[in-house]
């Protein structure tokens, strides 16, 4: 599925419900950052080195997580005909010009003030 | 740009400024809640009607905070083999039969017991 | 209930539980962001101008989450001995001088630049 | 200074400046969420066992946050007649007979089913 294919399904899926009188950019950014905090909660008592291993019904949760992220991203960004892939790959361009490798390579401790991603 | 290639765009950029060591699930997550808050700073005193209408210089920086969502969506995502896009998928399919329309559409009173997306 | 009596509280519980090994301040934070998320779950589909009228069930909901986001914004302000009152006093003494009055009053398109507690 | 006085304190100053129109239920949840994103931002690259130890740069930047998080948090609650502290130490009685010390004790594997504060 591409991001074209899967913006239509969403519209279609709204229109079909008549929901789209709830999704105005300001409640999609709300819906967006509640299923953010559904991943954060999978991790929030986990050691940063354990983190990495879920059990299956964790990554099954997941999983679908990281799906309805997708699709709050998708719904916002398609109200302002914005390509999320498009928006990151710009973005990427941006960051590389920020973080020259050979300026932050090993300076791991300055990590927190050059950012980074 | 595809999320294969996203995927291994970052993997590169985080191998050539050995930032690999920052990037376990748990502060992915943790980064990726604090990109989506920026995307919800831009909409926390707009009026709902309104928040469809940014100015340029709003639109510009939505974009750059889409971006970084979604990179660090794909980041976070790549450590469990996980496609955003596959996940969006599956996780509509459920949706839709979570959701039949018919029993659902125009009741929108009750669209916060229904959830939806 | 004070502040003070409810840190004690709080540490007594986690003691009793073995659970201070988990309250690390990182770990803290992503807990209070969960938290402030189930407040946000509660108001993202309501239309502003509902937002302040909440069914008996959900006002009950809502004040357990405002009480859970106490209790972790206590735990965490007490690993850095900060009383959170004292903070917010502080806080609000700044934000009368960053805002005044007479320079910000009515001027309310421009409360975004101007941020504004 | 008590809740009961920052509650009237952040009245008066929303008052004098007819800010009281931004400030929704709805409105200040979203505010809430971002003010604790920048308490996660504070340790998002941040080892755990390191998360204690902040530079008195950064302590000084997390008192602010938390002082801006219980602001809010006042504000909001305020706006339904809640006093955060008496939601905390009511919350914190369920969660008292919800985790009872001696079964819970010593199963930190299993803490994140337990949830706990």
């Amino acid at each position: 599925m591409t991001i074209a294919q899967l913006t239509k399904a969403l519209a279609t899926f709204a229109g079909e419900r008549d929901w789209g009188q709830f999704h105005s950019p300001k409640n999609l950014a709300m819906a967006l950052s509640v299923e953010v905090a559904e991943i954060v909660e999978l991790f929030q008592w986990t050691k940063e080195e354990d983190s990495c291993h879920l059990t299956p019904e964790k990554l099954s949760e997941l999983k679908d997580e990281i799906g309805d992220v997708m699709i709050y991203l998708t719904n916002l960004a398609s109200k302002f005909n914005i390509d999320p892939l498009e928006a990151a790959a710009q973005k990427f361009e941006k960051n590389k010009k920020k973080y020259p490798a050979d300026l932050v390579k090993g300076k791991s401790a300055k990590y927190t003030e050059y950012g980074g991603s």
